[in-house]
């Protein structure tokens, strides 16, 4: 029986390990879950699963919990976090958070020892050295959860001896693929909202309208794999059919294909190196059903500057992984809020991403005070 | 430093091991070499690789062959193939023999505790039990070359304890792809042996062709992997980009893409778990050339009856298989020969397989009889 924690267990991602681990419940069982402020949802989830511990953004939904459920251990805030990620009597944590605040609860868990499936890039983009080190000194496993990465995860298996020629991390190109510049200058927020094939939170739909999902994830990819970024190519490939796929030296591919759910990968993170039997749940995909087949494009550099800009981030190195991913999180924060257009968040990253000055062999105070400051930066910008 | 023998060293296959040694000669050296009738490509071959022994058919090519290289040892037909296929000082055998002849000096080799890298799917076919009995009993790897089989197995590798739902075994549906019956009527020798993607020996560019060789493959696939052929999926995909597809029972599929080129799947049997560095052989796969992309129809049950007779056969079991692809054989003989015409093969086989009484539980010999029969019977019929 394995013992998961989900941090962001009301999300997308989280509702549906939530899932998972209902269908499978002879071998997992949920140690702690966590949440923003979606009270009520974690309300039922406590008592679906029967946490140990819990974790909410708010002292006072804190106490509020704390006086429902008397046995459980009810935690707050950043600490909280991670208190929960860890804590004893627990095996994986299921970091599901959204953006780089999930950075101080990753290290706290692999510092204590536990595996991490793991589907906030945001943390890898920003802290992928200091991660990675201490993934490495602790001997956990990082098991990637984001479908592209579990994708080139599975195509990895059996290979590890082998050199890698090539990582084809594929994009749908998302709602507005297809676009010209003009065109993207008068997107709707509801338009960037609604995506292809996948349903996800709204930060990282609006992260793939904008192609700067696919740049995250390439810095995400380049640390998890420990790749060169100059040997991963991002392919559109519109039916999100082929997830990623590894090319070898012998000039052999392999890639991992399935109909878009994110259970797939979910379930192989918490069953790893097995598979379950998810029965209706891994729909299976009808070959014949594909009208257009599978197609593939290069993506449009000239409409789209996000994903070089996370070429150029990865390369520089230093801070500038750090200054993109901070200013995207705020950029997207204030378009979901209306207050800046779809445009205005490709176009500040090129002038932030300019006007950088970078630094180099940042801590983890280091990243986060960087981190902060350029947050206050894009802010004043409007 | 691997030490290969390969059995049919003058075909198609054979040729391009060659290469694959060659330009890998720091890691494999040839120990034996076998051919019909092409002495002096064989002898070219001897002057570069030095075996230690060769095998010809015909006992006067033997001769020629062991008077020119006095050092050689030289055997030949068919138990001269059983003798290099087992003798001392070498790894792996390649059987790239085509038809089940080559089934005898595989039981040998097994035998003799030699890996096979196996390009002969007849022999399969015709003796699948009995072959994978003897691997099993010896602990002997079957390391397949088929572009189908391999791209299966390299989709296996690190699944060792995941149930497979699907196999999906791509096909790229031959010249006549489209075609309807009257079409198939009357087409030419000459249109049968123009392959759209693969250059290969003409018997089973005639087999593509009735898609009988799909149909073989089938069989080869049940007993390399050890699943119900229900399991196995065709699907035709006419760009023969995927090679072949393994889904698991959470609804992932891993498959091996890549551009047609039998050196890839070789170098894979010679080197596994390892893949060799092929360089410029291993030819990249660009996915944005491929203008259609990549498509997927299921094969035309009423047009190419081949492929259900394979299910049938296998199915039924006993001496059907062994009927199919015996009739088959001389059949693809007959229409290279000018004898009949290509819509007879499938039409013989069906009466055949119609008029068949079943024996079961055939042991080695009892195929090579059953073979011997049903050949005999099939040229009465013309």
């Amino acid at each position: 029986m394995k013992r998961i924690s989900i941090l962001g267990s009301t999300g997308s991602i989280g509702t549906q390990a939530l899932d998972v681990i209902a269908d499978n419940s002879e071998k997992f069982t949920v140690a702690a879950l966590s949440c923003a402020r979606s009270v009520d949802l974690l309300c039922s989830q406590i008592e679906k699963f029967n946490p140990k511990a819990v974790c909410l953004d708010r002292e006072e939904d804190a106490a509020f919990i704390a006086e429902k459920y008397k046995e459980l251990e009810v935690y707050h805030g950043k600490e909280g976090l991670k208190a929960i990620a860890s804590m004893e009597d627990c095996d994986i944590v299921l970091n599901s958070l959204m953006g780089m605040r999930g950075l101080e609860p990753t290290m706290a868990a692999i510092e204590a020892g536990k595996d991490i499936a793991f589907a906030n890039k945001e943390t890898l983009v920003v802290g992928g050295e200091i991660v990675m080190d201490a993934v490495k000194r602790k001997g956990v496993k990082l098991l990637p959860v984001d479908s592209e990465h579990s994708a080139i995860f599975q195509s990895l298996q059996g290979n590890e001896n082998n050199d890698i020629k090539r990582i084809i991390l594929t994009a749908s190109g998302g709602p507005f693929r297809g676009y010209s510049l003009e065109q993207l200058e008068n997107v709707t927020l509801e338009q960037a909202l609604k995506h292809p094939n996948w349903s996800m939170g709204s930060k990282i739909t609006i992260d793939s309208a904008s192609m700067m999902n696919k740049g995250l994830e390439i810095i995400e990819a380049k640390w998890l794999f420990d790749i060169p970024v100059e040997k991963i190519q991002v392919v559109v490939h519109p039916q999100s059919i082929l997830h990623s796929a590894v090319e070898y030296m012998d000039g052999s591919i392999i890639g991992q294909m399935g109909m878009p759910d994110m259970k797939v990968p979910i379930a192989y993170a918490f069953s790893y190196p097995d598979r379950l039997d998810l029965g209706s749940i891994g729909e299976n995909l009808d070959f014949f059903s594909l009208k257009d087949g599978m197609t593939f494009y290069p993506a449009d550099k000239n409409v789209f500057k996000t994903v070089e800009l996370a070429y150029e981030a990865c390369r520089k190195g230093g801070s500038y992984p750090v200054v993109l991913n901070g200013a995207n999180e705020v950029l997207v924060d204030m378009f979901l809020n209306k207050r800046i257009r779809f445009i205005d968040i490709q176009n500040t990253l090129v002038k932030v991403m300019e006007e950088h000055e970078p630094v180099f062999g940042l801590d983890l105070e280091g990243v986060l005070e960087m981190d902060k400051r350029i947050r206050d930066e894009v802010r004043n910008m409007f």
